[in-house]
């Protein structure tokens, strides 16, 4: 969750992941060993070896993951950094040491398009009467911890923010929603030429710009209320080094950018020197309308609660301390003079610099050529002990006992350790891949498991969680406990969430189509309501902040750990991929559900549409991968399945998602392919395209739109149908 | 070649295919026959067994090739007809005979949108003068052989031209090319207004309207000089039924829209009722800018030969016995009046109607989901005993042999038979097809095997030619007599011609990027120049013509069918796919070194362009596949390969072709993404994405297109070379 996961996962070709891909299965002939055989008959038929299992989890330290994180996060490493570049030379030992490394390691260099603060002119925030600068914030947080004071602290700012100094009365918009915007101007207030200070949340970052364009906002601020992530904590002393809490001159950096993906090469792979051209600047509107801050949350006592103007409402009202006002311009008798306009300046260098990704890789015994992926981005804002190390830590250790017992003589069919998506790969991984699995922040909070994915990782998730032991009960029942749902199928089971594009999964489930998952660590709602663990993206986030805090004793990185070596040991050895893929019927159900709620099913019957095709065609789906489960129970009962067999319902299983693929579905979202996931602005809970079409058809009377999407839906979900019938 | 070369192949969803998927492997055990072992042990290592190659081309028939062509073109079966409803049942019954029908047929349904004349009001080219109108076109062929009686010849047309009634002054265009339009304004004539009169070729049936409708002509008339398809003989007597030139009424039907794929379902399965809402009209833009009209060529005389204005440029003239003009308007003392203008009258009705796609199946015994497809368009223009029942009647022959062999224990081990591709099954043909073999129009001529295809279907259409008889000689040595190359790998070899989009593979290669190929006979090129054989798309091409003319005795037929059976039974059946990825190398040093040719490299380099990291690509990417065919050679040489090794490297085959599609190459092209073959208008013979946007950016400076397709290329070929590399 840093920008890399932005510029990583995302940015294809960016490869500052550092991914994991494994496949194998090893132990337990099973049948089939007769005399004269050739050799590969007693070796393609090995199902999971649950021993070998317990070994790994038993393995699995606590300690070591700790020593990883201090090494990880002992100094700043922004991308492409000397801290950064530092991290690959140890991954790189890590994976290539003789007792403990994995089958090979390598690196790929690329150039990636990267926005950076100019050192000689820090990005500010400014407040001015008649040309006197009279405050201008602070470059970066305050040192609490020595960590702050180092050379390589970068200072805070909006990456991809194009330069520019716009000046204009201060209005307070609240969340920088379009809604939010549109509220101000309801109440009367013309945006045009202001500067917008708005809280973090609700809104993608890059969003709160381009929605303020759309109005004419000049330039926007953002800053961190703590009423969203101090559980309203505002005093110094609350917080960090007293508590986990976010000290009022903390700033969240991150990326402002609309894509995710590399701004100049989308699509392609980041080597910007094919043809040998000069790389073309990206147009303004490719990051969003407006020159945008980020700033501290002390910033925010500057604007709200010395704004004049109408209170703001209710739900707008944040923890400085006093009633936040909307502007424009400041109240009569307060920090400012009333006649003060505010000075965005943005100073942002962009530059194209290289990183490498760097790939580790197991050799798969029986199918070399199927992959489970394993990933996360190495680069961090500051230190970024928890964002991203809490899950290099994690990756590192799994690798260390994997590296360890392949050296001791466990063979497994199918490793290859490896890689964000550098996309002169894509087909190949596209072709080859059976699940990735992400581990970013790896620990948010230490209080239960949160796991996103598609439907199929539902089941091997469940599998691994139920073998993790807890401190009083398995990692499963604690899950459960916190977040549960209940399933017509399974009745109450842990809830597993929807992968949004927020992480270094993004491009694998988006554009790819490879069943994804994202497994942490996370908070105990009952005790928190900040949006994220308060240091994040910021000076705070160390490796002591994260050792007293976050996870003392690092139990939730162990389990973590434990979990998703659990699961990708299942992946890469299971003699069928344990992914049910008939868990994708209930998600179709509740998106076809809701499609039938309000006033939906209406409004498209008074346009000619039905939904019945497409309830047809779940029918379809549900019935197919009914069947398609009886013949696995048969498979599994035979004495000796021939390998040709098993890998055809494997392939069914792993390119189920690929079914649901259609490149031309959305053609103005960058990578956004997949039918069920692609991303939706519209608040109807169904299928994305369809949603949106809806909810636009609303305005523009376009209902060939949504009978366009329908059709897109209907074709996906026979497709993935398709894929998992009986060969004719 | 009919329009359902277009309406079936193309129009994605149409199933006006009858295709065949065969995939199997039979016979001789290779190793691993271990007692105690599993069953499977002795049947997944087996291999392509010649003896039931020979059995096969044996039992082929010339004879009963002529009755199924006798039967197939007994009456007109335009699409959608009654006759065409009748091969449906000729179709399934054969498929489902209990003595020689394949494992299973099936047909489906879809609705189709068609164009068809209106039989009240039939279309015309009319001569008036002062509003009387003193000549019109005559309604159809004469009848010479009763045939042309028939009730169901449907009168000549240009499917899918708008209706309309536009009037002018009539000009000659030559063929309608943009340049030839170019050249008339060049002359100083303005074709504002005017109707232009074309001879077929050239440019494509569509493209003469685009093209005409750019400089405002108001309507196009098409007609077939004796020059093009007659080597010049324009009497009567020297025409059908005395041989097989065209007579003078003779009018070559066709579809006139510009793309290929149902017009209002692009992607998607042509089943207008998902979602229930009313199929919107395609605007006037898609299928072309101006009304249309064919005529025959006896009308040619109306135009240039009678027209006023300079004399036509040499390669404009044709043979119709005099003089061409290019008007505008009829000279004086001419057959018409020197006032008289031309209208062009098309009454084309805009239908969608039921149609089905036939399929057969043959299971295969090992991989039932691995695919080798087979197929045809079924509809005709008229009789369409050459177009496309030459083909089909070769296809029931093949699939009779096939049938009674299964019947009598042959087992293959992956045999699918059917399809065009319903676009519901994309997703699943694009991940198992092993090949596509095209049969569309089988015997154009008698004179020598014509083929074409992707780089990797050479060595399989060698390796099956070189063991087909022909009269005094090989077809491979009879093809190579008449067609071929200098190969630097193999030197004097047959000349395997590049895929278009004509036929009904061009969903299966640009879209689906599977191994394609299409196989017929054709002419001896010293005795004629026709553009096609003459009775193409006309009343004339009837079973009488194709058995007196076309194929006596139907050796060619059987030349064909004993090929493709060859070709078929090779893919289904081989251990390790028949398909020589190397020689794609080939291709790609070719399509390079246009690159390097005339002024492009000098142009590129001085904009900053460089080809050297496409030649690094295609150096990287023969080395890779050079070592994957030793590895290969190593595997055929292992007493007993493990199953699943075999696989993996018939997968890697298999997805070679796939590694060059790219979906966002040409996003204003409808299915083109295939890099290697997507269609170009340049002249340029180099990569069609480079030459369109290289011979662009002479015109307009916009260079960057030129960068992003070299990386589009250069990506491409990585990612192929990548396809190939030994799993890490």
């Amino acid at each position: 969750m840093s920008w890399l996961k932005i510029l990583g996962a995302v940015i294809v070709g960016a490869l500052l992941l550092t991914v994991g891909i494994l496949l194998g299965h090893f132990a337990i002939p099973k049948g089939g060993n007769g005399r004269g055989a050739p050799s590969w008959v007693q070796t393609v038929g090995r199902d999971l070896n649950e021993s070998l299992l317990q070994s790994f989890m038993d393995q699995v330290d606590s300690g070591k993951i700790r020593e990883n994180l201090k090494a990880l996060a002992s100094q700043p490493h922004m991308a492409t950094t000397k801290g950064d570049e530092e991290l690959v030379k140890l991954l790189l030992s890590r994976w290539q040491d003789p007792q403990i490394g994995l089958d090979s390691a390598s690196e790929d260099v690329y150039g990636v398009f990267l926005s950076f603060p100019d050192p000689q002119r820090p990005n500010s925030v400014a407040v001015g009467v008649c040309g006197s600068q009279i405050f201008s914030t602070r470059r970066s947080e305050k040192n609490v911890t020595a960590d702050q004071a180092h050379a390589d602290v970068v200072q805070p700012y909006a990456a991809y923010a194009p330069p520019g100094n716009p000046r204009g009365r201060l209005v307070y918009a609240n969340q920088g929603k379009r809604s939010d915007y549109l509220e101000l101007v309801n109440m009367g207030i013309n945006l045009n030429g202001t500067v917008a200070i708005t809280r973090y949340g609700g809104a993608g970052r890059a969003n709160k710009a381009v929605n303020g364009a759309e109005f004419g906002v000049a330039g926007v601020v953002v800053y961190t209320d703590p009423a969203d992530i101090n559980d309203g904590r505002a005093f110094e002393e609350e917080t960090y080094p007293n508590s986990w809490y976010l000290p009022p001159s903390g700033v969240e950096r991150g990326s402002y950018s609309v894509y995710f993906g590399d701004l100049l090469t989308p699509y392609y792979p980041a080597k910007g020197n094919i043809g040998g051209a000069p790389i073309p600047t990206p147009s303004k509107e490719v990051w969003g309308g407006a020159e945008t801050l980020t700033t501290p949350y002390i910033s925010g006592s500057m604007s709200s609660s010395n704004l004049s103007g109408p209170v703001a409402p209710a739900s707008w009202q944040g923890s400085l301390g006093c009633s936040y006002h909307v502007g424009p311009g400041f109240r009569t008798g307060g920090l400012f003079p009333n006649t003060s306009d505010v000075q965005v300046n943005v100073h942002n260098q962009r530059v194209i610099k290289n990183s490498s990704n760097v790939m580790g890789f197991i050799r798969g015994s029986e199918e070399p050529d199927r992959y489970v992926l394993y990933g996360n981005h190495r680069d961090s804002w500051v230190h970024g002990a928890i964002d991203p190390s809490s899950g290099t830590a994690v990756m590192l250790e799994i690798t260390r006992v994997l590296g360890k017992m392949l050296k001791e003589g466990m063979r497994v069919w199918g490793v290859h350790r490896g890689a964000t998506i550098p996309s002169e790969f894509y087909s190949k991984l596209r072709e080859r891949s059976v699940a990735y699995i992400n581990v970013d922040i790896s620990v948010f909070a230490n209080a239960t498991l949160r796991a996103q994915g598609t439907p199929p990782a539902q089941s091997v998730i469940f599998a691994a969680a139920k073998q993790v032991p807890g401190s009083s009960m398995s990692v499963y029942d604690n899950w459960r406990n916190h977040f549960s749902r209940i399933s017509p199928s399974y009745g109450v089971i842990p809830n597993l969430g929807s992968l949004g594009a927020g992480s270094d999964y993004a491009s694998f489930i988006h554009y790819l189509g490879i069943t994804s998952m994202d497994i942490a660590y996370t908070y105990d709602r009952n005790k928190t309501s900040a949006r994220i663990y308060p240091a994040y993206h910021t000076a705070f986030d160390t490796f002591d902040y994260a050792d007293r805090f976050i996870d003392p004793g690092f139990t939730s990185h162990q389990a973590v750990a434990r979990t998703v070596g659990n699961v990708l040991l299942r992946l890469a050895d299971s003699l069928i991929l344990p992914l049910n893929v008939s868990d994708y019927g209930e998600k179709l159900d509740e998106l076809y559900s809701a499609a039938t709620q309000g006033d939906f099913l209406a409004n498209l019957n008074a346009n000619n549409l039905s939904l019945g095709p497409l309830k047809a065609a779940i029918g379809q789906f549900k019935s197919v991968a009914a069947d398609f489960n009886q013949r696995i129970m048969k498979l599994k009962e035979e004495e000796s399945p021939s390998p040709l067999q098993i890998r055809m319902v494997n392939d069914q299983i792993m390119l189920l998602e690929r079914a649901f693929l259609n490149p031309q579905a959305f053609p103005n979202q960058y990578y956004y392919s997949h039918v069920i996931w692609a991303s939706k602005s519209s608040d109807q809970a169904t299928f994305p395209g369809l949603a949106d079409a809806y909810t636009s058809a609303l305005e523009t009377g376009d209902w060939d739109q949504v009978r366009k999407h329908l059709t897109i839906v209907v074709q996906a979900v026979e497709s993935a149908a398709s894929t998992l019938e009986a060969m004719a």
